[in-house]
């Protein structure tokens, strides 16, 4: 392991520069104009793999984006550990906020800025270099590796979770390892052992069968937006609570031991708050807020939009609305249940006035790992070693939906080792990765390897 | 004027000709990437006064678009009739519900296809050829005609304003003449003694000072865009009345005298919404459908946008959501009135999570003209007589905001003798104007003066 750790940090520049070259790629996956970027970003991928070393690597090509695949097998008497990322970001947009080009990674201070920096290019190809620090420096490696690096993960994911019940048997292994989220806090790294799923829908009014005058129909025409802004205001009651009828039925609420680790917590609510500008949070009665981000389900609207959103004044009555809407879920919630029950409700409250319609566009299960179990103890030692502080083990308020789907079609945990922050700004303008943490991530991803082989042996 | 009227039949087609040309300009006036097309249509119209032989043709410069002048004064002894119009048009989107190019005129049946065809390039083009009709035939008018005709009804008319305040000695006159509405219907022609005004505001919430990730923040961070259905879903009660204090406060009520006259109009309610492809409307309790689009005030969501809006999922918990809304206001609300009531219940409905600001787009006062007045009789027997049935007298629910100016600064009534239809689709894909109606337009308007001048002799 030493001299794989010597190496890594010997070529920690040129590890820096080869992240970039990925960084300019712009593989945003849930964009058809980007498709071939996506593929682009994938073939790069592939052609690393196979520089680095790994025995076997593999375009999959998938009705979606293609999934990257490389194993490099030492020796069937070791541990197989699989290694889940993903290769493709989210949309850049809103554009203006940027301070650069999100696909020119620029370096500022201790930080590379780019779409990406982070989630996930980032943090997967710690894992990459983790591995190339092994073959490179050792000539072999302390487990079977696999590494299934998908490129639809920020649009649901859909064709790994194919992949994965299809084709189960080539991901044969004992354990998933996946550097995709962020520490509680710089001072309290962590490891995650639990993540909400995700529901996500669209939803459309539409009213009249075409854009009218609101000076001529005003007054009599019930207005699409007006009509969406009522039926999105009835989805939370004066607690907070979510007005769906069922919508907590499976909800497994907090044990007295879980409300107690949460309140341990170093959460500083008040600077939390400075970093996002709010003065005040918005949470559900008889919760806290560090309950409510993490093991609690949501209901969020993450877009909307209807009529005229130029410049200047037009006045128009508009045809119809649309809004995409996505619930938080946690255990024991399922997607499909949450879906029903959603439709269900807005089925109802929808008035009579409005056609309603509604896309299911995609959704993950929630998940719970063992923190006492081998792999997850192993990462526990080898972050606490390369941060030098002891993590935490947490739950994540965030979705990674092939988790759920590993556990249920192949029977294997995941290990959520990631090296993220909050401030690296994931899924916003600005994203960032600190690079001491890039650093610390391939470190601790070797140390890992090494411990969890020597406690699986 | 027979000679007026020949000329007038025996041009048709070359007049359908010159306003085609005018409808190839693409003079949206709400957006600044066409501020060279709506000059370029000023040009072409102030062009166009001077080839038909007007006497003075002058180009106004304002702080916004121009305000094309023309005028023909043939006697002091005769009335001056003050023609007003606008040669700008509404933005042509959504532009893929449009079956044939918004500004490549294309004549299908009796229907001329264009953005502007009947609002308000065809109508007003119909006053244009009037005049010449008796110039060219008859060489003199029966009245003396000055032409107002501005590039900025649609973006709220804020310099034809300035200019009826500072410049009311040019516009002395008798009488405003305007053709800018719709008739009740294709049987019943109608002069139109009401207009509503406007209020037209757009508002921004602001709650946390970026995007969030939806999964890290989501649960304890107040949405804007759940924050905006909230407040806009607040805005009405359980009865459809507006729900802003004080707003009805300054309301006149329909006499019954005036509410016995809606009773009697031949208002097919179900054909009306067949039209526009409503199954039931959403009205006031109390007040009659006709009553709610022409003698109630209204508000309604003209646009609505905030986070991702794009194709897929994008899994943001937004910084901001907006929303343009409008007002429509019956006689003695006042536009600042209204305005300050709307900010003050939005101070107070908008949540202490999120940031509030409020831009007052543009305002227009409503109006009322008697009936009995001479040239609202002149118009009467001309309509009558073109279209071969008496026209009634209604309010129209739309806003003419230079209206009221012109009855506030210079003691002007307007007479609104307008050839439209509901089936022309002002504002809305596809919009149309019929030719026959062009037509009579312009012989209804030869008749206007006659009849006036008659009168007032």
């Amino acid at each position: 392991m030493d001299t794989a750790l010597s190496y890594a940090e010997n070529n920690a520049d040129r590890f820096v520069g080869e992240l970039k070259e990925l960084l300019r790629i712009p593989s945003v996956s849930t964009d058809s104009a980007y498709a071939n970027e996506v593929q682009r970003a994938a073939e790069w991928l592939a052609d690393h793999f196979d520089a680095i070393g790994m025995a076997e690597t593999d375009i999959i090509e998938t009705d979606g984006h293609p999934i990257v695949y490389a194993e490099h097998m030492t020796d069937p008497a070791k541990p197989t550990v699989v290694v889940y990322g993903h290769y493709d970001v989210q949309p850049p947009d809103p554009l203006e906020e940027w301070d650069t080009d999100p696909f020119e990674p620029t370096q500022r201070g201790e930080r590379l800025y780019a779409r990406g920096a982070c989630d996930d290019k980032g943090q997967m190809f710690m894992q990459v270099k983790a591995a190339e620090s092994y073959l490179s420096a050792e000539g072999d490696l302390p487990v079977n590796l696999k590494y299934v690096i998908e490129g639809e993960e920020e649009t649901g994911s859909m064709s790994i979770e194919s992949y994965v019940e299809e084709h189960g048997e080539r991901l044969h292994g004992d354990v998933v390892l996946i550097s995709d989220t962020a520490m509680f806090s710089p001072d309290t790294p962590s490891i995650t052992y639990g993540l909400r799923g995700l529901a996500y829908a669209e939803i459309t009014l539409r009213g009249p069968n075409r854009d009218l005058h609101s000076g001529n129909y005003g007054g009599a025409v019930d207005n699409p937006c007006n009509a969406l802004s009522r039926v999105i205001a009835g989805l939370h009651d004066e607690d907070h609570h979510i007005a769906i009828p069922g919508f907590y039925d499976d909800v497994r609420d907090l044990t007295e031991a879980e409300r107690e680790t949460y309140a341990a917590l170093p959460f500083d609510e008040d600077a939390w708050m400075d970093t996002i500008g709010i003065d005040d949070v918005r949470t559900e009665t008889g919760y806290t807020t560090l309950e409510c981000l993490t093991a609690r389900p949501t209901l969020d609207v993450n877009g909307i939009w209807g009529g005229y959103t130029g410049e200047g004044a037009k006045t128009v009555l508009p045809s119809k609305a649309h809004a995409k809407l996505s619930m938080r879920l946690v255990p024991e919630q399922s997607v499909p249940d949450i879906y029903d029950k959603l439709e269900a409700h807005l089925e109802t409250a929808v008035p009579d006035t409005m056609e309603f319609s509604m896309r299911r566009l995609h959704g993950g299960d929630p998940v719970l790992v063992d923190p006492s179990i081998p792999p997850m103890q192993a990462a526990k030692h080898a972050m606490g070693e390369v941060r030098g502080t002891e993590p935490v083990f947490v739950r994540n308020g965030g979705t990674i939906p092939v988790v759920a789907d590993f556990q249920q079609h192949l029977g294997l945990d995941s290990v959520l080792m990631g090296f993220g922050l909050d401030s690296d700004a994931i899924h916003s303008p600005n994203e960032s990765f600190g690079l001491d943490r890039f650093h610390q991530g391939i470190q601790g991803i070797i140390r890992f390897h090494d411990h969890y082989a020597a406690m699986e042996a």
